[in-house]
């Protein structure tokens, strides 16, 4: 432990994680997305952007899958990911590797992999102010990468007929669709996350197949909260498997 | 009236329409498209698809359009929606025009209407069985025309910043988002509709602006049914408005 780090508890398979609360700590965007994706026993999955690991580690509980890799750029999270690997005894099933989405294929390999999750920063670089942190920065805006890096990496980790799990702002959906198709990696299953069900969307969770045909399906909406402060049954299922309600 | 024909009251403004029962009448989709679309006092409209003219009437009662054009290929369409014009004494804001989408903006005029209406085909004409009543396969498979053909005749038809309406199959949204897109319709506004608040979504309602910039709203979800047979608060909302329930 380091100072400023705490050690949170994810209740779920005794797993526990380390985070600095002062820079940038896992997010509901995180628990949601390791709730839509799914990997097979035996499959090799790579999570981009993968922060102080807590996908990689989510999907470790959640999944039979074979080797997880978790790739990230900035060295503090890298670190924090390792040392959360190291303490869950999970060495032998997650990679922690420096590394980024820009070249995440030359780094990882080509065509070598079944599935791929992200949860990259959502606004462009030019949207919005900038944090001043340079970590909550770079986890929140597309300084470092873009959707279109991302997309390029993905299909080109992926092999045919793998898949990909995202999370992004509903906003930018026209484009991520775009961007998507243009590298083969086609939409087949879409679930829309709503604060509350009679309020607008603002996160949206896609699952593409590389070189997959056009058919989506569109999920249940996933409301948030039933009324102020109450949350709906769903999210309770969801955070009841893991134990953070 | 023809043989086969009778008039159904659509409870609106005491608006009446021409259907026949053996050919193919309105649906519930034309209705949930004219609760979703708008067009501002003096706005030129035109409505493709038209069918028995069904848009057309709505929004004539809705908004306080200038004029609405209906476009229809299929002759006893046409005819019928021509009487439903004259027999609601609305000849001088609804126009019904016998012709072929693939060619509206030859026939209609380029770049001079500010709203583009369609509940169109909903299917490929090499996907499903074809029914054999030649006026309801035309109307529910892409026989006529592609939804290529209708996003390359709406973006010709429209002015630059005009709005585009359409309602169609959710399996089919990623083919239509990079369709629009290409003709630089973008999508703005989306309402997924579900049959239930726990099932897939069906059909999509989707405005989309000429010459748009990037940034999407997804409205609340619309829920068709609460339980089985009982319609929800916002169908009554919808179809109160119409008085058809």
């Amino acid at each position: 432990m380091k100072p400023g780090e705490r050690i949170d508890d994810l209740q779920r398979n005794g797993l526990r994680i380390i985070q600095d609360p002062s820079g940038f700590c896992f997010g509901v965007d995180a628990v949601l997305l390791s709730d839509f994706a799914g990997a097979g026993a035996g499959d090799r999955v790579v999570d981009l952007c993968t922060g102080t690991g807590v996908i990689p580690l989510l999907l470790s509980a959640k999944t039979a899958a074979f080797q997880i890799i978790g790739l990230e750029i900035q060295d503090k999270a890298v670190d924090m990911a390792k040392r959360s690997v190291l303490l869950n005894g999970l060495c032998e099933r997650i990679s922690v590797i420096k590394g980024d989405v820009k070249e995440a294929s030359t780094v990882l390999g080509r065509g070598s992999f079944d599935v791929v999750t992200a949860n990259p920063p959502y606004l462009k670089s030019k949207m919005g102010l900038i944090n001043a942190d340079d970590s909550i920065a770079c986890a929140r805006h597309e300084i470092l990468m873009s959707l279109e890096d991302l997309a390029r990496e993905t299909a080109a980790l992926l092999k045919q007929g793998g898949r990909f799990y995202m999370i992004h702002k509903t906003f930018r959906l026209p484009e991520i669709i775009t961007v998507l198709r243009d590298h083969k990696l086609e939409p087949k299953r879409m679930r829309l996350i709503h604060p509350y069900g009679n309020k607008e969307s603002n996160l949206v969770m896609i699952e593409a197949r590389k070189g997959g045909g056009m058919e989506l399906h569109v999920m249940p909406p996933l409301i948030m909260y039933e009324e102020k402060g109450v949350y709906s049954r769903e999210i309770h299922r969801i955070y009841d498997t893991n134990g953070w309600l």
